[in-house]
């Protein structure tokens, strides 16, 4: 796997196409891609591009760019079991009445459980993006969500995963392959009351996070899209 | 992996010491586990014992045995992820007030969703067991949760798996190491109202289970554990 020359080229060029605000981060993006291509996810979809090649890179711009796109929480579209009504009459002690308003809103709940972790990882970039981070949108990358290019402090890349809990589904790290380490990071505890914003790996970035923050976003965020 | 000789014998003393009641499932269970030992799950437990040893059949039959100890419903112990409410309000429209009644009331259906596989192969133990069939309790048998050994009619043991959704998660197909067909059935669809009795493998059986039928086993079953 390797990048073809004139990567951050090609990346600028198609990406003014798709949306010129975000020529900057993808550039970069694709800078780092090609320095650890192992790190770059497999495409979906049947007539993907070989990661690398020019077609990739544009195809890959419109999926970086997609995946910024307001994204409203739904309750699943699964059929709900009736026989956990039957149980929550028989051993919970819900009383019949109200099991048809139990199953709306836990159907309610599981949506917004299912979008949170996308919520973490807008409210971060809102943060991390002003300050020469790159949200790397669109799941383009492999276990990794935020990257950041080697500075005057620092000479490497820097690459970080966020994750909503501690138990969240890990992504199979890549840290080895890869070549750089992930730092990695998690929100809540499964077990614990609490958040965890104080441990957030970048000790300046851990000052301008906060719970009350990513609540305030989440509500300004939720109520634009309503 | 060989099972030990007179491994039926064995079981059959081992499992009069655990429960009398048990014997004769218990020991049909190891004469398919002697038939088809790559069927067999491996032990949980850092000192687990060979399959097919004696110290194996001794200590599964224990586990046959727990494994058919009622389970009470219970919700997740998990902490409550307090953005969920946050959302909730926020895009839902629900009212502050009502948060924290809906978190309780969707741990608990998280805990009737949890128990519905269990107690779905109990009603069906309930009425295959008297019928010839072994419920394999305890999850000693890979991806099979019922088996009949042969009779005049079928020269081999039938095998099969039962669960709740169309969209379970799949236990592992063992069936081509298992070496004979493990039949296949699901209760309910995600997608489709409605449940799936009629398509039960076995025509003799279809016509003894219903929905209305697991529907009352369940009722009466949760008010005795109550």
């Amino acid at each position: 796997m390797k990048f073809v020359e004139s990567a951050a080229h090609i990346a600028a060029d198609e990406m003014s196409k798709v949306n010129n605000d975000l020529v900057y981060a993808y550039v970069q993006l694709i800078k780092f891609l090609s320095l650890y291509p192992t790190a770059a996810s497999t495409p979906r979809g049947c007539s993907s591009a070989s990661i690398g090649s020019v077609e990739y890179i544009r195809k890959q711009a419109r999926v970086f760019s997609e995946g910024r796109v307001p994204k409203k929480p739904k309750p699943p579209k699964t059929i709900p079991d009736e026989m956990v009504s039957v149980i929550l009459v028989s051993y919970f002690e819900i009383s019949e009445a109200d099991t048809g308003r139990i199953q709306r809103e836990h159907a309610l709940s599981m949506g917004a459980e299912n979008i949170v972790g996308d919520l973490l990882e807008r409210y971060i970039a809102s943060i991390l993006e002003p300050r020469g981070w790159i949200w790397c949108s669109g799941a383009i990358v492999k276990a990794v969500d935020f990257i950041k290019p080697p500075s005057d402090r620092e000479e490497v890349w820097t690459s970080l995963q966020v994750k909503n809990r501690d138990n969240s589904e890990n992504s199979s790290s890549s840290a080895i392959r890869l070549g750089t380490d992930i730092k990695k990071w998690h929100r809540t505890f499964s077990r614990k009351i609490g958040s965890n914003w104080g441990a957030f790996p970048d000790p300046t970035l851990a000052s301008l996070l906060s719970e009350e923050g990513f609540k305030e976003f989440v509500t300004k965020y939720l109520q634009s899209l309503n």
